[in-house]
C-alpha cells in the first residue's frame, strides 16, 4: 500500500484536494465547493478515505484569518472570518480526529509560498516572499522555508501606499480604505471599473494605476524585508504585460537607493510569477504534511 | 589571563569600544571619534591590544550600507558611503590581520537588534525588529535572534508612508524625497522646524506630525512582518512623550483589524524602548563575536 500525504487548500469558495508525494506523483486530486463547514469537511474526509493509500499526515492552507498558535484554544480554526457558519470551525481537529493523522495548519498564501519553495519558482530562497493578488491581497514570509508567524502573520496586503495624483477612488477595504488592498484587489478593480478585470483590456490605461498600486506595494515588503524574490500569484496579475508594468514601478520607486541588480537589470528574476501557477496553495500543503512529520519525529527524538 | 569579546559600534561620528563578556562584565570602554579610516582603525585596534586580556574574537556593527555576502570581494567593507574616505574601506580584513582573531561583522541596527535579543527588551522575541530614529531610520529584523540579510539589508527607513493633509514639507531624502526618512529623521525635524529636535518643546505640535509619519512607519513593517515586538531607539524617540504618541497611531491606523492585544490595550509592550540605551549596539557586537565563534566551532565540527 502506498505512504502518501493528504494536501487540503481551504478557499473561500472552493476547496482543492490532493493525494500523492509531490507535483509528479498526485493518486488524486479533487476539488469541492465551499459551503457548509459540516459538509465541506465531511467531503474532505471522504476523499482521503481510501482502501489503496496509508495516509501518513494531511498538511491544510486555509483562507483566514487562522489561529495559528498551537498554544491557543482555537489553534486550528478560521478565526473571525464573515463567512456563514465558519468563524471558529475548528478544521484541525476535525481533520484530525476523523483520518486518524497529524494535520499541519498554515495559512493558504504561507502554504502557496512552501509549494514555490519546495518544487516552484523559489527554490534555494533564503528570504522568500509569496503574494496573492485576487479577491483580497495577502502574502507570506518564508525564512529558510519556514513560514515566518509572528504575532500572528503577515497581512502586506493592507499596507499603506500613497494614493496615486488625481486618483479620487476612496478604496474599498472595510478597515483601511485606501490601503493596497483596497485600491488594487480584484474587487476594487471590479469597484472601480464596474466590471471584472478579465473583461478589462490589456491596453486599459487602468492597468497602469492598477501597477502602480501593486508596484508600490511590493517596494514597501521589498524595503521591510529585504527578500531575495518576490513571487506574485493570484487571478489579477495573470493580465498581459501587468507583471512587466509592476516590475518597472518598483524600479522607479526604489530611485537607485539600493544598489542591487535585482531592483535594475535582474528584476525578471526578483519579480517572478509562481512557478506552479494557481495549484501553488494545495501543493504546498504536501510539503507541510511531511514536514509536520519531520517536526514530530524531531521532537520525539532523544 | 581572561578570554574576553571585543565589540565595536562603527558610527559615522564616533566609534564606541568595548572589552568584556555581556553588560555585568565589561573589562574596558572607550569612545572615538570617526576620522579617517586609517587613524580610527589604527585607534581601534590599539585600544583591543592588551597584555591583560586574551580575545577571542572581536564583533563590528558598522554604519552602512555594508557588504554582508561572504562570497563577495567586498565583504566587510562599507561600500558606498559619502563619508570621505571611507568608501570600500575593509573593516574586517583590517582587524582580523592586526588582531589575529574572527572578525563578526553586521549593520549598526542588526548589532543593536542582537544586544536587545541577548540582554534587552527583546528577550525571548521569535521575531524582532529594532528600528532606530537619529541622523537616519534605519531597522533590523532578527529571527529567533539571528539577523535576516535578504538580498542586501532591510532598508525599513526608507518606506512610503501617506503625507499628512496640509503637510507641505517636500522631504529631505535624496532618493525618495517623502519616504519615512525624509520625512521623520532628526535631519527632517531640523529642515522643516530649523531647529534641533532636542531644543523644541515637547508639547509643540510638531511632535504629532513626527509620531503620524513614525506610526505610519511602524504600522507597514507590522502588517508586512507581524513582529512580536518593535524596540525604537536612536535620538529622536527620547522626546517624551513622543513614543506614546506614536502608539495610538499605530492602534489607530490597525482600525481594529488585527484583532490582537499587541495592536491594543498591549502596546506598551508590543511598542517599547531599548533596554540597553544608547549602547545596545556596542553590547550587541560583544554577542556578534561569541556567535561568530560558535559559528565556526558548528563549521568546523565533523
Amino acid at each position: 500500500m502506498r505512504r502518501v500525504f493528504g494536501g487540503v487548500e481551504g478557499g473561500g469558495t472552493k476547496f482543492k484536494l490532493l493525494i500523492g508525494t509531490d507535483p509528479h506523483d498526485i493518486v488524486a486530486q479533487a476539488q469541492i465547493p465551499t459551503t457548509t463547514p459540516d459538509e465541506t469537511l465531511e467531503r474532505v474526509i471522504a476523499f482521503f478515505r481510501r482502501p489503496d493509500i496509508e495516509l501518513a499526515a494531511v498538511g491544510c492552507a486555509s483562507f483566514g484569518p487562522i489561529d495559528l498558535d498551537t498554544r491557543s484554544p482555537t489553534y486550528g480554526c478560521i478565526t473571525t472570518t464573515p463567512k456563514p457558519g465558519w468563524a471558529y470551525t475548528n478544521v484541525v481537529r476535525t481533520l484530525g480526529s476523523e483520518l486518524g493523522v497529524p494535520v499541519a495548519w498554515e495559512t493558504d498564501t504561507a502554504g502557496a509560498a512552501l509549494g514555490e519553495y519546495t518544487w516552484g519558482a523559489g527554490r534555494h530562497i533564503e528570504v522568500l516572499v509569496y503574494v496573492t493578488v485576487g479577491t483580497g491581497i495577502g502574502g507570506a514570509v518564508l525564512i529558510n522555508g519556514r513560514p515566518v508567524h509572528g504575532l500572528l502573520h503577515a497581512e502586506m496586503g493592507h499596507v499603506l501606499v500613497p494614493v496615486a495624483d488625481g486618483d479620487t477612488f476612496a478604496g474599498i477595504c472595510p478597515y483601511h480604505g485606501q490601503c493596497l488592498e483596497g485600491m488594487a484587489s480584484g474587487p476594487a478593480l471590479r469597484a472601480r471599473t464596474g466590471r471584472p478585470g478579465e473583461t478589462i483590456a490589456p491596453d486599459d490605461p487602468i492597468w497602469d494605476l492598477e501597477a502602480a498600486y501593486l508596484g508600490a506595494g511590493l517596494h514597501q515588503i521589498g524595503y521591510v524585508l529585504s527578500p531575495q524574490k518576490i513571487i506574485v500569484g493570484g487571478g489579477v496579475p495573470q493580465t498581459p504585460h501587468l507583471l512587466e508594468k509592476i516590475r518597472r514601478q518598483v524600479t522607479s520607486l526604489n530611485h537607485g537607493y539600493l544598489a542591487h541588480p535585482a531592483l535594475s537589470g535582474g528584476i525578471r528574476d526578483y519579480i517572478v510569477p509562481p512557478g506552479l501557477g494557481a495549484d501553488a496553495g494545495v501543493i504546498g500543503a504536501l510539503e507541510l504534511a511531511r514536514q509536520s512529520l519531520q517536526s514530530h519525529a524531531d521532537q520525539v527524538r532523544p
